[in-house]
């Protein structure tokens, strides 16, 4: 097992992966820059070593934090999600220098990085795929593909994720308007400006199969999770399992992702990621070849600690339960608390924590990067914290959840918990059904004016003679 | 199903309640008195009233709590752990004011709160007791039922509870000059002189079921917790599953605790208590006819919320799951974090938290009734949170409570949490094996010398011209 792992990463993720090690008895070293001299990732770990420039640079020269890893003594890198943790170069250049990588090996992330090849590869192993084109050189060529799969169909950028580059077009006078932006949004976004076309799913879920593999031929899969709701392909609240899928489907989509996993070799955590249509058809997006965001809500419901499995799959180790021990429990919900004004377009909102209270008690689980007096840095990501919670039945975990919003205190910053306040009580969202286009209509629904704010400890000491003795009476919301 | 519960206590387990009111969707109201006027369960409830007089008399004073709870609309009362939950006065008061009690028949705590009667009942029920005497008038009696159980025995008061007028003695002497000092605590604690002798049981667990009960006569057990580290009879960590118990042997005591639930009629949640021999032996020790403070690591193990459920039971409702359907999923430790100092004989540490940050993250639960800036105030149980750890297996378990516990930064008071983190890596407790005198023994060969604090956030600003770029290196503990 590792002795010394350092966290290529900031944030909550960086805080996710310090408790892994820690239960793992592993020594942990933090990076940060010095924009981030304040951040909780810092004080969590045995170590921590600035790196230069700020504020996002240091946490993307891959090179310099190979040398300070060595330096530290670190004998694996943890690289997280984002930053250089799909980075094929990097993996490269840990295998080059002998440090461990917590992840797959830079061919397998190469491989599935470029969305042409990944495409290719996964037809190979029988994977659905949405019906497509190679990548684009003419406008001809773009057109007579369009002919062939049938409108409507969205562009998208070969070396694309996280919808950047991506494009909707109903007929061929959007296509041809379309390509030359999306060539320079995907240039400017990925330093590459192939694009090709892909089938347009109407009203789909966003759903994803969690795998792990390891060295010894083993690959199990943990469920799924639903990610449909999301805001320009942002994912905003996830769910496990999914209220659409059944046993049956629950496991064909879980045979398919393992068999796309075994067609790259791969040995590590991942995620395939699927969309799946009305009639529960399921087409191949795309594989996250890194520990996700929401890899928590299926921790929750399967008791397995993926980072912990993950740090021990690098290290060698074999899978340590097979497929038929895999369990689902429950119901569990992940929302994203971000520095953003839901009232105000999701206006970026950073500053200082001018108080701070979490939610807590049954089922209730977080993972955050703050605390009160912390001042949010406008350079990162919004993410704040993922508040999640467990229910026996979705009801329950609905109600938990609505629960833990309430008891959310965030003063000084605007964040999203209103917005989820309002989209936990709609039917929609409670019958579980919704699609990914559900949030672009509900966005432009939503009134905030009836929603309640948590108030502070006050008392209206208002004394009234009564029963023979006096009483404050308090009305507090 | 009730609309609006009056919550008639204070700290962790007023805001655990207003917590399962929320997600079934019941109004509350909090009380207070002046002196708790800035306590977190008076913001967490949808009201809240003042009783009079502080600093507890308000809590205790039942007939004017049943009064506010009429007066604010209120058709239910839960009355929590301590203070009154186990006056069966008050049960009484609650039924002849035709007001929901969120707990068992006043009949059925009176039974159980009168320490003879309970054993008599249980006897009838074919509950093993350990062997004892009835109730002791003169010296001569004693004597007589000490030579008949055989020493070593323990001195118990009629009314007792919490380890309060109980006395070990070891022979005649002993004995006799323990009768009068006995009686004189008993008078004291409970305004009962009564006392009886038992028979004292070398090194046992104390072992303590969880059941449930409907009025519709569904009776089920949550299996075990072991709570056999004490201090001073009062419980500091808690774990369930116990590791001694067989699956058989938990069987068995589920049925006993079942069966003594049965005798009483009982329809609410309670815990039956045992004490548990070397061979596996079990001897009722009494019945909590309230919820307990520990029913947090049964929820964590069987996923069923216990405090939600009591309501419902409360309500009428039946019980929703058979004894079949009861599952234990993995270990899962509370550690009970107390404003006492553990370096100085376990003082009393009241005062303002200048800093709070609690642990999060995968397995973590938190009950607590602190935050930054609080003050905590003399007059109280010492008690600010519950901290809570699960784990697929017991060493995961206790991995995660020791990551959690060193990332647990409460300052300005003195707490507990250095204890627990010493605990946690004695080898007598991670094998499991320890009894209800391991405390005694352990607490005087504790040092916390070698013990590290977290830090607060800062940095050593050493600039080193290393591979030709500027580190700060940060070495945090």
């Amino acid at each position: 097992m590792f002795k010394k792992i350092l966290v290529a990463n900031r944030g909550e993720i960086a805080i996710r992966i310090i408790r892994a090690c820690k239960e793992l008895g592993i020594a942990t070293v933090s990076i940060f820059t010095e924009q981030d001299a304040n951040a909780l990732h810092i004080t969590k770990a045995d170590q921590a070593i600035l790196v230069t420039p700020g504020p996002i640079a240091g946490y993307l020269d891959y090179a310099q934090i190979i040398k300070v890893a060595k330096w530290a003594g670190a004998d694996a890198i943890h690289p997280g999600y984002g930053f250089i943790a799909e980075n094929w170069r990097f993996a490269h250049a840990c295998e080059e220098a002998g440090i461990g990588f917590i992840g797959p090996t830079s061919t397998a992330i190469r491989s599935m990085g470029n969305k042409i090849r990944a495409r290719e590869m996964m037809a190979t192993a029988g994977v659905p795929l949405v019906p497509g084109s190679p990548v684009l050189q003419t406008d001809g060529e773009a057109k007579d593909w369009a002919a062939r799969i049938g409108y409507p169909l969205m562009i998208k950028a070969k070396a694309g994720g996280g919808g950047r580059g991506m494009r909707l077009v109903q007929d061929d006078e959007e296509l041809l308007r379309g390509l030359p932006v999306a060539r320079a949004e995907a240039q400017k976004a990925f330093a590459d400006e192939a694009i090709y076309l892909e089938k347009f799913i109407a009203q789909p879920k966003h759903i994803e199969i969690q795998i792990m593999a390891d060295r010894y031929g083993n690959t199990i899969h943990l469920g799924e999770r639903d990610c449909s709701i999301q805001r320009r392909h942002q994912k905003l609240i996830e769910i496990a399992p999914s209220l659409v899928l059944t046993p049956e489907k629950r496991a064909e989509m879980g045979e398919v992702a393992k068999q796309a996993a075994r067609q790259i070799n791969y040995h590590t955590v991942g995620t395939v990621e699927f969309l799946v249509d009305r009639d529960l058809n399921h087409y191949f997006l795309e594989m996250n070849t890194r520990i996700q965001v929401e890899h928590t809500i299926t921790e929750i419901i399967t008791g397995i600690d993926i980072v912990k499995e993950q740090i021990r799959l690098a290290a060698g180790e074999p899978l340590r339960l097979t497929q038929d021990e895999v369990r689902l429990w429950g119901y569990a919900i992940e929302c994203r608390i971000n520095a953003e004004d839901p009232r105000n377009n999701f206006f970026p909102s950073p500053g200082k924590i001018t108080k701070y209270q979490s939610p807590g008690g049954i089922g209730i689980r977080i993972d955050g990067c703050i605390f009160g007096g912390y001042e949010v840095p406008p350079y990162f990501d919004p993410m704040l914290s993922k508040l999640c919670a467990w229910g026996n039945t979705w009801e329950e975990a609905v109600d938990r959840m609505c629960r833990a919003l309430d008891e959310y205190i965030i003063r000084g910053i605007k964040t999203t918990i209103p917005l989820y306040k309002k989209l936990l009580e709609d039917e929609e969202f409670r019958c579980g059904r919704y699609t990914t286009e559900y949030m672009e209509n509900k966005i432009q629904q939503l009134s905030y004016e009836d929603l309640k704010e948590p108030f502070d400890l006050y008392y209206i000491a208002a004394a009234a003679l009564f029963f023979e003795m006096h009483y404050f009476y308090t009305e507090m919301k």
